[in-house]
């Protein structure tokens, strides 16, 4: 049953590029027919949003103002030069008609991969369940995400 | 005996939210029964020094000056606005109840991580044994974490 | 045959430190005796060029620029400070006689570590085999690099 060669990634950063380097790793692993997780944490939690980053409180709200514009504003995490860092990327993606991260996520859902969002993350963060796109998993922990890795080939920290 | 199932992390970062998840991985690892060993290189080594990072030459001097302050005055890896990020993420992490990174090493030592300073980085910044917590194990290169790795079920670059 | 425990880094990372670090982890791996492969994404192509980073468009000439001088002049991520880091960390190495990032590399590739291209990273960067160093494999996708991932006892994402 659990064949134990499954792929789990923890989803840490926040940044356009090293998400697309995730999810195009989960999509390959899904299409592979493998068992496939991802644990957004962090800044990750970002990906797995409906547009806005807002929370309640203070806290929450000045990472809201930083955040705002949910997966499609993401920027790249080196030359993001007043945002030209992510137009340029954008539009050598689009210009070698490399899918966006969107589609990428969408692909990666409609392949079986599986979204877990960090629970400590959401707290700390002041993000709540509604704020999650549709498809995330029940949040979990560490304990969670480990017994998956643990029954993983391959576990990978982006 | 070894059951090769245990967790090797590699610390390269010295970022205050990538310890902070590498310290958290290595306590649910810990927790779940499995041999857990943390390998602490290049900036990550800052994690485990006793208090600021001095060296004797210039260039240690040098990282003295950039690093000072110890695992309290590192700071995210975003977000670091001449210090409001620290300040702003410590100040969340203590509404919500988080510990503090310097609780979550002792938790990892309590709970039987072993800390393995990297001979390389300790030479190429001029910190010596006494420099750092008395809790780590002797330091050592890439063949013993590499050895530790392989033995592990889950290997970390964080 | 495939023993199944050989070493697989995925080096999405274009800084020098990083690049230390994923070179020296390789090459312990290799000594050791495992079948290690390098698959270069996203920035962690700059490390297998021949010198300067050119594309022929628009955008590969704009990388080109903000990217030229080949491994020599790749910065740490961090201390960056108007080159001053990377010449600081090359000088450290040096009076350490710490081995350069250059020969690093040609380490890696006489113990017979394989260096992958990322084939779209080449296409979206407009990187093309002339780029390259000439010991480099044929460039691959996601899912080669997954194949050697899943033959490997360690996969680490740098």
């Amino acid at each position: 049953m659990a064949k134990d060669d499954g792929v789990t990634i923890i989803v840490f950063s926040g940044d356009m590029d090293k998400l697309i380097a995730a999810f195009s790793i989960a999509i390959g692993a899904a299409a592979a027919g493998k068992d496939t997780n991802m644990f957004f944490t962090f800044w990750g939690i970002k990906a797995i949003q409906k547009g806005n980053l807002t929370g309640k409180g203070l806290f929450g709200r000045m990472m809201g103002i930083m955040n705002r514009g949910g997966i499609n504003t993401i920027g790249p995490s080196r030359f993001n030069f007043g945002g030209i860092g992510r137009w340029m990327f954008k539009k050598m993606m689009k210009s070698h008609k490399i899918t966006s991260l969107e589609e990428l996520r969408q692909t990666a859902i409609d392949l079986g991969v599986k979204l877990l969002p960090c629970e400590m993350s959401m707290q700390v963060m002041e993000i709540s369940k509604e704020h999650l796109i549709d498809e995330v998993e029940p949040s979990c922990g560490v304990a969670t995400m480990l017994e998956k890795a643990f029954h993983s080939k391959v576990t990978l920290f982006v």
